[in-house]
């Protein structure tokens, strides 16, 4: 599939069907991830390939006791559900959400979950400096964007997701406490369409020195 | 261009010819870069394009200066170059590097440089918790991953490019201080070859569960 093609109609899905995913698709989609930059090529990834299910409905599982908790991280942030729910600023032009209300069950329907696991330890030293502190997570976000667009190559739906607890996830997939867990991509034969939730017009986020 | 030819044949450049881009390549590589996932779509980057000579003359001063000072931010971690140069232990596995001797002077040279600016305040907020902390750390990268892999497929080489001061470029493009500048993103056609620095093999960070 053409560059721009993959990235244009690239979606988040979440409804999958349940046929699995050919081993040699999976494998195309790693060997796309390792294929990304990263500082000074120091490949700071690992990936834990999940597709039995009793380990997917684990995740699930997992996912809806961090709901249930309040807790999940979200890209390296901690979130914990205050109690009561604090007031939202009606006249906020942010936008805010509530903890995630969509059903997780996709989880245990999706035949193939990649957890993409960074290696802070991994990246380049600086002589005399400390290391390098968030290049694991460029270099993983790279990765991952890759693996995205390697799926839908392959005719494969995709989920960049992250409401899950890290410290839940990283013991039952036995990931040693000094690494991060970056996301768990899901992959599936799409099930439907999915809509575009569109972009903002791009001449509007770009400004010129000419 | 074939999405697993241009990320297997992506290469980060350091030297380009001289000869402008053309501005519907510049504005395909933009338009790649907003089609990128975002929590939410929150969508949270921006570009400066510069192409005029002056600016990126100032852009390399302004790299010199930093290493001339031993400032620079890497991926958002600010290195101040230590005097004198810490002892490096040398039965260590980790790979140090020093402060960047390469030469900068491509910034001069490539034709074009895009500031990619990531955004925190365009972020999610969840009801009633801060903002979710680095999502638009990730989203930038895959901003700037679709961006080089664009490149790649309209023939241009490309670099995320990392050492530079934040606060000298932040004040010389403008930008609020609020705002993080994520990468000086090098495009231009490229001169000579560029070879690979290999990769490991993939299944070396692969484990399964199946």
């Amino acid at each position: 599939m053409d560059v721009f093609e993959a990235i244009r109609t690239r979606r988040s899905r979440r409804a999958f069907d349940s046929r699995p995913v050919e081993p040699d698709k999976i494998n195309k989609i790693l060997d796309a991830a390792c294929w990304a930059p990263s500082p000074s090529n120091s490949q700071p990834w690992e990936f834990v390939v999940i597709t039995n299910e009793a380990s997917r409905n684990r995740l699930y599982d997992l996912s809806e006791i961090a709901r249930e908790k309040g807790t999940v991280e979200l890209h390296g942030y901690a979130y914990v559900r205050p109690t009561p729910i604090a007031s939202v600023d009606e006249e906020s032009e942010e936008r805010e959400k509530s903890f995630p209300d969509y059903a997780f069950t996709f989880l245990r329907k999706v035949p193939v979950i990649v957890a993409v696991v960074g290696l802070p330890q991994a990246q380049v030293r600086l002589r005399g400096a400390g290391r390098i502190q968030d290049g694991y997570k460029y270099a993983c976000a790279a990765a991952i964007q890759n693996m995205l667009l390697a799926a839908q190559a392959l005719e494969l739906g995709s989920l960049w997701f992250t409401f899950f607890d890290q410290k839940l996830v990283g013991q039952f997939l036995n990931i040693d406490p000094g690494k991060h867990i970056v996301a768990l991509v899901c992959l599936g034969y799409p099930a439907g369409d999915a809509r575009s939730p569109g972009r903002y017009p791009c001449e509007s986020k770009v400004r010129r020195l000419d």
